[in-house]
């Protein structure tokens, strides 16, 4: 065992898409940066969650689609080939190899070492090659934590280890269709993977305890998902709790605590995730190993213990682990501000620590989008209404039906969707939007940005949506709203 | 004959979209309101133009995206439905028969006079209805002119009446697929029905004049959309000229400038739009017949005689033949605004003119979105990158591949498209924005947002977009934009 030792100015642990963005940043900014990581360069999203869970869901999506309309429909009358599928997403992830997303590493300029790094106190890395040597790492600025997340099991369900159970990667990454798969967990990985499976022609129950399907969200889109799943032959089951699970060979059977058994192939348990910091060397910093670190908005690390002679934070972490937002593309965000904050302190420049500035994310709190691969697809950001009540607002809450928008009849024969726009009557802006409708995706950005920037209704009404689109639906809203607020004018001189 | 008299507050001329939504804000805030129509209530939009035309275009756009994709593309190998699709389309526009939009009409409270009307005076307007009647209209307070446009045929083209074109009328009505179409002019009628028709099985042949497609957009629009027309089967002549058409029975003969001849079984001449202004009446009260009409952004017309006893403007256009943008939904921009407008004088209450105000159609100007239901799509809004330039900003044009971002590759393999992003870089705020490629409709709404709402670059750097949507482009965008602007203060630097 022979140990070398290697200083820069940033050490970033995790290169997934939030690790590579914060060595991105900092690199980009003349920093000597290097990136550790002990699995793939490219991470959970490129090759176990977003990339090849999309890759899966959009095949059928489109099919659906163009059986959604008459004309179309007669020429569409074919099965989905699952293998082509499969083949696809293979492709997307690179076939489990990350040559290419190394080469893009080397290319920014960025050192990659691999192997798995835990802290050795403030500004030190130590990492563990795959050959069983440790590399000691100096930081001379910060060290950025962006190990992520992983899938957990429930801790006591008798039998689950021996079960050999799904998570979110055997889910993303199986290479045949199981005929029959339980899907246990009504979260986002539940009802995406139940969706995709079902459509490759697996026979697909739904296993959810609560009464909500996606409980997060505004109600409907639980509701409409629910529906969505049924229509496309899933079983979907609520109020149940899996209370024993057994393998016998190629069957696994699935106790529930009504008493009653379900048999399947293969059994997914999509219920939740926990942090991977459990062999980062936190608590060498005083911090908690296995915890969720807590961030300050330039996503450094409160609570850890100071580095000797240093002025600022020396350690950050940005991704599912600072436990914000669990979304690839809120990571990045995340990573892009850390690696700002970074390079900004290091080089002595002035931060924008403020709200919506430069080195805060502020998005994590009150504008992070969502999209929800289902059919309907479910497209979220800022606050449900449940949540701005919560939250003390004055909101009214406008809901319109997506169906009755010419450019949604358009898309789609018996379009069946809903959209809920939650507005700060105070401020006169919205606080969140919620779309559930096929292809609604690309509806949400616009209102991430009507939400970040805090647009005014006022100034809203002038955004005219192109006739006949499914954005149309913002006009109908405005309409609403505005009827709303005139019915209460009314009431309140009589 | 017999003439009859009644006096209401608001006369609207032209019940299309924008009459429509005039008369529903007059009659909204009380204002007794009567709707002149002298073909079908709902306009050229719903029975002649967006409705029908994007009825033809959505069923083969929907099996494109299918087989665009490997796994639902082995499942959409059938051919489009054309009967399926037409009856659709007569769906759509119920058959040309207008009762359930008079039904909305009488359920708003507006009273609804079949006829052709015409200004007799300032605030007067005489109305030839069906059964050869003369009804003369009186109004306390404004006329809304709102009969929009039709299309223009060449004025010298030998042959052309007796060859019995098709205009946009026929093209989006027609029961029957020809043969062969030809398609004269590149503009967004041209290019939408050569789209539709092709697919429906027509062979297309699309004559242009100038060199470009779409050459009010920016130049890569048009150049896409002519490759993605030559992919479709289409033949796409750019710089030619139609010299003299005439027709044999069945078979319809353009002569081109350079003396070659084609045959077809229908001829479509989408060349342009004239104002529905010749029998208005405009001489009788200082104007123009047959002009375009000029209005101030309340759309207040400019230059009308005035009504005796009048403390405002009387007589408002909205609509295409105001000429300020000639698409549906920025009609019922206008017609909101002018609506309330007309109410706000009559009811003696403040207006808000200034720019982005409550009775200023401010987006005309600066932010008119408009979506070309082409494949690819095409969505812009705002100032292109030549229209930017030719208005003295300092603007920086930031391109981007659509294909090179993750979500497009998952959209559709071997996606196609571009964006672009104008920025003014004195105020860091949006100018224009085009997106071009397959379903970037609904992408557009965010770009209006961003440019009506003046949200600077610093701010949509917050917005993020969710991954992996095609609306990453916007991250993309800014990234780009980024290393440009900090390149050039490197360059300065040096």
């Amino acid at each position: 065992m022979t140990t070398k030792s290697t200083e820069y100015d940033v050490i970033v642990v995790g290169a997934g898409p939030t690790g590579e963005n914060v060595a991105d940043r900092t690199s980009a900014a003349g920093l000597s940066t290097v990136l550790v990581e002990s699995e793939l360069v490219g991470g959970e999203c490129s090759y176990w969650a977003c990339m090849p869970s999309k890759a899966l869901l959009r095949p059928p999506a489109a099919l659906a689609a163009a059986r959604a309309v008459a004309g179309s429909r007669e020429a569409a009358t074919g099965t989905l080939d699952a293998a082509a599928v499969l083949a696809r997403r293979d492709s997307f992830v690179s076939h489990w190899k990350d040559d290419g997303q190394a080469a893009w590493v080397a290319g920014a300029g960025i050192e990659l070492v691999r192997g798995e790094g835990r802290l050795d106190g403030p500004r030190r890395v130590l990492v563990r090659t795959p050959e069983g040597d440790e590399r000691l790492l100096t930081a001379r600025h910060a060290v950025a934590l962006c190990t992520g997340s992983r899938a957990v099991l429930p801790a006591d369900l008798p039998g689950l280890a021996e079960a050999k159970p799904w998570t979110s990667r055997e889910a993303t990454s199986a290479q045949r269709v199981p005929e029959r798969l339980l899907v246990v967990g009504g979260g986002v990985v539940g009802v995406e993977m139940a969706t995709a499976w079902q459509a490759l022609g697996a026979r697909v129950t739904l296993l959810v305890r609560g009464e909500r399907l996606l409980p997060r969200l505004e109600p409907f889109a639980g509701e409409l998902v629910a529906a969505g799943l049924r229509a496309a032959g899933v079983v979907v089951r609520t109020g149940v709790q899996t209370t024993a699970v057994r393998r016998d060979g190629a069957v696994v059977t699935v106790r529930l605590d009504d008493g009653s058994e379900l048999a399947a192939e293969e059994v997914l348990f999509a219920t939740g995730r926990a942090p991977r910091t459990e062999r980062l060397g936190l608590a060498g910093v005083g911090l908690v190993d296995g915890s969720w670190l807590t961030v300050d908005d330039s996503c450094a690390v409160q609570g850890a213990a100071e580095a000797p002679g240093a002025k600022g934070p020396w350690l950050y972490a940005a991704g599912d682990l600072n436990h914000r937002a669990l979304l690839t593309h809120q990571g990045k965000y995340q990573a892009r501000i850390a690696g700002a904050a970074i390079a900004a302190r290091a080089l002595g420049r002035p931060l924008e620590l403020g709200a919506w500035g430069a080195h805060a994310a502020t998005a994590d709190l009150a504008a992070v989008p969502q999209v929800v691969f289902t059919e309907p697809e479910v497209a979220a950001v800022g606050l449900s209404a449940e949540q701005a009540e919560r939250a003390g607002h004055r909101a009214r809450v406008v809901d319109y039906e997506l169906g009755r928008v010419a450019g949604a009849s358009l898309v789609a024969d018996d379009y069946q969707g809903r959209a809920r726009m939650v507005v700060d009557q105070e401020r006169e802006v919205l606080l969140g939007v919620t779309f559930v409708g096929p292809g609604v995706g690309e509806l949400l950005h616009a209102a991430t940005i009507a939400v970040v920037g805090q647009v005014p209704i006022d100034r809203l009404w002038h955004a005219v949506p192109s006739y006949p689109t499914v954005s149309e639906i913002w006009l109908r809203l405005l309409e609403t709203y505005r009827d709303a607020q005139q019915d209460d004018a009314h009431r309140d001189a009589e």
